[in-house]
């Protein structure tokens, strides 16, 4: 097993949380799963062993593995995969211009998920989503979402031209306290650096995330999550507990 | 000049623009300044040298320091500085108990000083505010905060016992969307792994961020950018443009 490199057809989990997520839910994909001989008192463990021999899907035990695919970590097991494609659905959208951090990324697919927002178009250049970094950091989050490359924002405009555009920007337009939530709707983020650049003003309606002046904009993954928090309120309004 | 140790009573800024931000709120604790020879065609740089004739700074041209305090970065300005004590004052405050994560706290602080939480309790054990790396992910805002360590909450409600006490927890028992705010508040935020324990549901109006349950729980900064978001309406809901 090699270490990853962008382009290639197969990549991995670094993890027992994200391995199980990946057998969860994109079990068709799985070449084998790696565990380290330390694994066994791990509670994740027997979930592993139960859907590895549910889905007909090796186990190697092999030290030497883990360790060459994650020479710091405390890692414990890790899930190889063939890289996959997907399609991005109806309902809400969120589109990442030129995202290029692989923490971020991984934040973001998570807070995504948790929000219901389960497409995610991602405008070229950008991270490698399938790069190990950003799956761990999503922690597994990626295999329950729709995630969908563009060279630019308007071959995705031309494949969903009905969504509300909603670019946020520092000079957005329109304060996000006020403004009218339509569906379905397409969240549109800029670069951790540079933002969108003010060609998105022409697209629907840029919304701002009021804040002082002490700071001179929020960071990306915090702006994505308020304003998934904000655009899908209507969902969770009335959710009278969580746990 | 070391590299900086835990409980050091010397700390420095790593980069441009944390250095600025030293210089600007806090020039009375700077010790001196450090540039690197290929600073002079950075924009900031006029304005490093200004506020150091300013405050009667001293800056010194050393590559090889910069190159020992920050051996992978592309850094171009050190600020090495006296750590110092602030005080809480009255408004509204966020208590963070337990952070770990040196990244999160620097994005933690630089949220909270975007919407005007400038007040920062912080229960041991907990991450140290003033480590470089923490000081760089919060970009400087830092030095216009006050953040104080308490040994326990207990020793925070002591100090100030009227302050209506919101933490944010799994188990919350009022769903944040409808939640009444009140003034002066304190935001109770968690553990980045364990968030807040039982315990603290004994304390004001616990709160949850809704999600679905797809995903464990929200991360910390992203919790608290919501939360800080939510809570902070008032001050920023008939702003009409952010720049």
């Amino acid at each position: 097993m090699k270490l990853y490199k962008k382009g290639a057809d197969t990549s991995y989990t670094l993890g027992v949380f994200p391995t199980i997520e990946l057998l969860k839910h994109r079990p068709e994909i799985v070449k084998r799963v790696v565990v380290h001989s330390k694994i066994k008192d791990n509670s994740g463990y027997p979930l592993i062993v139960d859907l590895c021999n549910e889905h007909h899907i090796h186990i190697d035990e092999h030290d030497a593995t883990i360790d060459k695919l994650s020479p710091k970590a405390n890692c414990l097991a890790v899930g190889i995969f063939k890289v996959f494609d997907t399609q991005l659905e109806e309902g809400n959208h969120i589109v990442l211009d030129h995202p290029m951090d692989m923490g971020n990324i991984g934040t973001i697919m998570r807070t995504a998920l948790g929000f219901g927002y389960t497409n995610i178009a991602i405008i070229r250049p950008a991270v490698n989503i399938f790069d190990p970094k950003a799956i761990r950091a999503s922690m597994g989050a990626l295999f329950s979402l729709n995630v969908v490359y563009y060279d630019d924002f308007e071959s995705y405009r031309h494949d969903f031209p009905d969504h509300h555009c909603y670019p946020f920007m520092l000079k957005g337009a329109t304060n996000i306290h006020k403004v009218e939530v339509t569906y379905p709707h397409a969240l549109i983020f800029g670069n951790e650096s540079s933002g969108l650049d003010d060609r998105y003003l022409q697209y629907g309606q840029s919304v701002f995330i009021p804040h002082y002046e002490t700071i001179d904009s929020l960071n990306l993954s915090i702006s994505l999550g308020i304003g998934l928090f904000h655009f899908s309120k209507r969902d969770f309004i009335n959710k009278e507990v969580l746990k």
